[in-house]
């Protein structure tokens, strides 16, 4: 029941730019995720976003922004404005711009009403009707994900836009089932531009600039970006305007270079999580772990074990929140931490050994720290946070001394426990 | 140190472009949050964001947005490109844009060499120096969390551009130390942009919009945008152009009708988080928390845990990722397990009141599921989770049948565990 666009011969666009439309988006109520997720897929096959704008849900501001857009590069990609309500009106403000009227889909009409049925067990609420209005001579791009359909509209001269929905989930699932085939399927060769993303942490950008700024051999021959994260630094090598082959290997020389220079800061490549490489290690070593956690109440856990298949090695834990926690259910001993404080290197330690003991596991880590915005001392200022990596009983500890707020300190302590076990296991990429 | 740059006497202007440069937010390496911060704060001063464009680390482009802005609205906010690295051109690029030349700040070097001694205990790298190196005539824009200084220059028909650095930590800091005062001083009455957000859960978004189209009375008079998102449908009310007492009584008249009517599903207002809706209702209950967590692996204890001040309503909690946790540390018994499976109503309740014992809470979470993507049976496929509320004995327990990928169930379970706690506890706001 989907139309599918047929390709058209003619010189593909790899030069793409896209909308994000919603008033939503530009009054800061929503956090933009789908266009990275955009941008990445598109590399993937060649393509690449060369300007981004958002437009607010006003029918001439989309107008205008899909008009220039395609004057200056022929291709645009549209997400939001496809839902069932009043604010809602992306495909007619650019079937307008096409000179096209609007019809209704009887196909999709009659799709909807049978998975509303179906799935939610009542009838199609009124306001998804309009859901099934398309743009005349527009064709459907396949939404199993949700009931806006996407559309294709294009013009006599090639000239397309593509509209997606803004809900992430069904954005994603349209574009890979339908959108992503088809413009791989248009595109008939050409250059291509590529990235490589190699991962660092525990060292700051301007020293990562000055090791590669003195590094022997000359410029890398790719163009090469600092991303500062939470997480650390990522260096991103891109090489634009090269076919295919050429392109991987001026990319594997210059990362084969930056490896030699910077080995001990690097933890992977692309989106790499420094969980899912511990995991990997463990899992090859035959090691399982347990985490007890104060001042992350559970983030380092949850960072665990959002990668999936992380069972086999997350036993589990104890989010010890307070100091009777600790006790009780890590078996820190009270004189320690009458001794020291919750904040010490001690209670780390026993922490993390109390975190091996409960769930039987043969690595433990621990993290105790004031992330704030209250309870700092003069002595332990917020910031402050013992971590500790207990392998079989082989124990290193670290004290950190981070900025930011609670959750920026939250987050750094979980990756920085992350990568005193990676350094533990004695281990490079 | 730092020259404020004065307010000039001219009219406010509140419609302001944001222009957001980096390659790596084209590539999709890094998510935009920035933006969505900026246009919150902007708003809470009666300034809008009317249009955000995206360009990448090159002069023209950047060039050619800023001057395509700056004829629309005549003021613009930049982010990022202001870091040591050789791809940070942003100052140099709108420098030439307003015909001034670069020169060298010799305060700021000083500042940032005295920092690097006194902070990192070492020299300034080399980088780091052309982040001195100003546009001839501009201000700085005072910088606490970082190196880069921020900037603002205008020309002699009162258009400005103020370029801010990309890092959210140090974006934040200097928009609230020193350029919104700045626009706030700029700005002399007229209208306000007010916006007003009613948090939903637990209804699907087009049978919010039904019940708001079949309300009695009449339209609300204000803007209402729907916006779906893990947390649930978040309802976003706007009033534009009017002054600022009309505007606040327009919001409060249309909210109040919407409350009436949605009562049992709204949670909040604004960016409230269910989870400090949460420990509010405990702390003036004088009640306590523990967690007991399966397949979201410390996600809830995280997000109870984010909230500063949660320390005197969440004790701790136990993550149980493999059963022999849930039997020791939670005392879920052996045959139960055997007769239901981990999956299953009695565990959760057993779950449940295990938390409460083992962190000697009134109240115990519990949430065990099937997050996948492995992990489904037919008769619990992905996405089947049990979660449950045990509050002083009296339990809820709920079945939910989640869609989405690993990540989105995870999440939606927190937030379900964090409701049925909500309803247990018999509160609206």
């Amino acid at each position: 029941m989907i139309d599918a666009p047929r390709p058209t011969p003619r010189a593909p666009r790899t030069r793409v730019e896209l909308i994000t439309i919603g008033d939503e988006l530009l009054l800061g109520f929503t956090i933009d995720t789908n266009a990275a997720h955009l941008a990445r897929q598109l590399a993937s096959i060649g393509m690449h976003i060369v300007q981004r704008t958002t437009v607010g849900d006003e029918a001439d501001q989309i107008a205008r922004a899909v008009k220039d857009a395609l004057d200056r590069t022929g291709a645009v990609i549209t997400t939001g404005g496809l839902g069932p309500t009043s604010d809602d009106i992306t495909m007619q403000s650019i079937g307008a711009l096409f000179g096209r009227s609007m019809r209704l889909d009887e196909a999709h009409l009659a799709w909807m009403q049978e998975r509303w049925t179906k799935r939610f067990n009542r009838p199609l609420p009124d306001a998804n009707r309009k859901q099934a209005m398309l743009p005349d001579g527009a064709a459907k791009l396949e939404n199993r994900h949700g009931s806006a359909p996407g559309v294709w509209i294009e013009d006599d001269r090639g000239r397309w836009v593509a509209m997606l929905p803004g809900v992430p989930r069904e954005m994603r699932g349209m574009l890979g089932d339908t959108l992503l085939p088809l413009l791989a399927a248009r595109a008939t060769g050409g250059t291509v531009v590529r990235s490589l993303t190699l991962r660092t942490t525990n060292i700051a950008e301007s020293l990562l600039a000055d090791k590669v700024d003195s590094m022997e051999g000359g410029p890398l021959g790719v163009s090469l970006a600092y991303l500062p994260s939470i997480a650390g630094v990522d260096l991103r090598l891109t090489v634009k305007d090269l076919a295919s082959a050429d392109a991987d290997a001026a990319l594997s020389a210059a990362a084969a270079r930056l490896r030699a220079r910077l080995a001990e800061w690097i933890y992977g490549e692309q989106d790499t999580d420094l969980a899912a490489v511990i995991l990997d290690l463990c899992r090859t070593r035959g090691l399982t772990v347990g985490v007890a956690e104060s001042c992350t109440g559970g983030l380092l856990g949850a960072r665990l074990t959002a990668i999936s298949g992380s069972s086999d090695v997350v036993m589990g834990g104890v989010t010890a929140y307070h100091n009777d926690i600790k006790r009780d259910l890590l078996g820190v001993s009270e004189a320690t931490l009458r001794a020291h404080g919750a904040v010490s290197e001690e209670v780390a330690r026993e922490m993390a050994a109390g975190a091996r003991r409960a769930v039987r596991s043969s690595i433990g880590l621990a993290i105790t720290g004031v992330a704030g915005p209250g309870g700092g001392t003069e002595e332990k200022p917020v910031g402050t946070v013992w971590i500790a990596a207990d392998i079989d009983g082989d124990v290193r500890t670290r004290l950190l001394r981070l900025w930011g707020d609670r959750d920026e300190i939250r987050q750094r302590s979980a990756q920085w426990t992350l990568e005193l076990l990676r350094q533990g296991l004695g281990s490079g990429v």
